[in-house]
Order: C-alpha cells, then sequence, then structure tokens
C-alpha cells in the first residue's frame, strides 16, 4: 500500500481474491460500460472519466465507473481531481484466462457486424 | 420450420443475428444461470427443467430459463408437457468464437477456487 498525498483518497477496489465471475460479467453486459472497457483496452490505462464521450449525465457515468471498479474490472485512482481509470488486465487474466481477450473480440465482432465498428 | 402436433407450442426465440453480446453476458452473470449453462455443457443438450437441482421456486426457475432463452443462450423445445434445454453452442461460437468456452472455463476455476467444484 503506497500512501502519498496525491492518492490519499483512495477508492475501495475488490482485492483479486474477492473478483467473482458473475460480477465481471454484469459488469460488461451493459452497453456503456463495455464501450468504456474496449476504450481503455485501446487506448491505455490513464484515462480520465471526462475523457469518454458518453451520450448519458455525468452521475450516470460516475455509476457505470463504479459498477466496472466494484466488479473489479477496473481500478480507478485519483490524480488530483480527476480519476483515471484503467484495465485490471492482470488481476482478470489471473483469475479467469482468456476471459477479457474473448469479450472484447466478440464485442469487436459485433461492432463491426453493426457496422459502428469506428 | 418444422410443425408438428408435439411442437406446436412453440416459444420465442432471437434468431442468431438477433443474439446480442451484452444479452448474452447479463444472462450469464447470474450463479444460478450460469450454473444451469454449466450443466448443459457438461450433460448434454436435452434436460428438462426438472432435471436441475436449483435452490428456488419453480417460477424463479422458469425465469432464469426464460432469461436464457430470450437472450439466445440456450434453446427450448416442448417434448410433451417438459420443456427440453440445449445451449446454443453452434450460434454462440458462429457470432463469438470462444466466448462460451472462456465463461465456461471461467466458472469452473471459480468453483474449483471455491472448493463446489463437485
Amino acid at each position: 500500500m503506497t500512501s502519498t498525498a496525491a492518492t490519499s483518497r483512495e477508492l475501495p477496489h475488490p482485492e483479486r481474491d474477492e473478483i467473482r465471475l458473475e460480477g465481471v460479467l454484469h459488469a460488461l453486459s451493459d452497453p456503456l460500460r463495455l464501450q468504456i472497457v474496449r476504450e481503455l483496452a485501446t487506448d491505455g490505462d490513464e484515462l480520465s472519466c471526462s475523457a469518454f464521450d458518453l451520450p448519458v449525465t455525468k452521475s450516470t457515468t460516475t455509476h457505470h465507473f463504479r459498477v466496472l471498479r466494484e466488479s473489479g474490472v477496473i481500478r480507478q485512482v485519483y490524480r488530483g481531481t480527476a480519476k483515471l481509470n484503467g484495465l485490471r488486465r492482470d488481476d482478470l487474466e489471473d483469475l479467469f484466462p482468456g476471459l477479457l481477450d474473448s469479450v472484447l473480440a466478440a464485442a469487436e465482432r459485433q461492432a463491426v457486424g453493426l457496422g459502428d465498428g469506428g
């Protein structure tokens, strides 16, 4: 546990062994949350919530990020007043090898098939 | 479309191209539904709802099977008064290659890890 001024406000995350498959699947079962996860997978691990162009209110966006965090799919850390988001790839891969990649591949196939792959 | 006396009561199913990833993940995000899918994957494709030993009421069981059917995860057909259930493996594999197997493997790992793998 590192504790500096910059990270003194820590958000609750499940430990690796507290992450449940059902919770991960539930977190990924929403179109917007799936979009967030796809963008994190593509664009890297230090994206603030405001980097995502989601067609919902700020409070709904916050809700979706919280579901992703509390299920163990993403890690959120404060940097100043911004929350930075990253996928918990290593934890998920350790627990459920291949699962995240197969979901991302499925999401990509569906997006291409539906003509909104861009 | 076959239509015989035995299959005259047909239940609504999404066509393959109507199956949505989000709906599949939602269907799989419940512990009991995941258990049903694991049993269908292990024990074959013609199991009646009553073959499953679920710790819930009959109406709740019916609800879970309906969620699985309406999301495209299982196919349900009447045989007399019983509904027989089978995984839509081919449809899911065609749409989302590897997804079902990675979820089943993840469920198996979690079950073994939690000591309820039997």
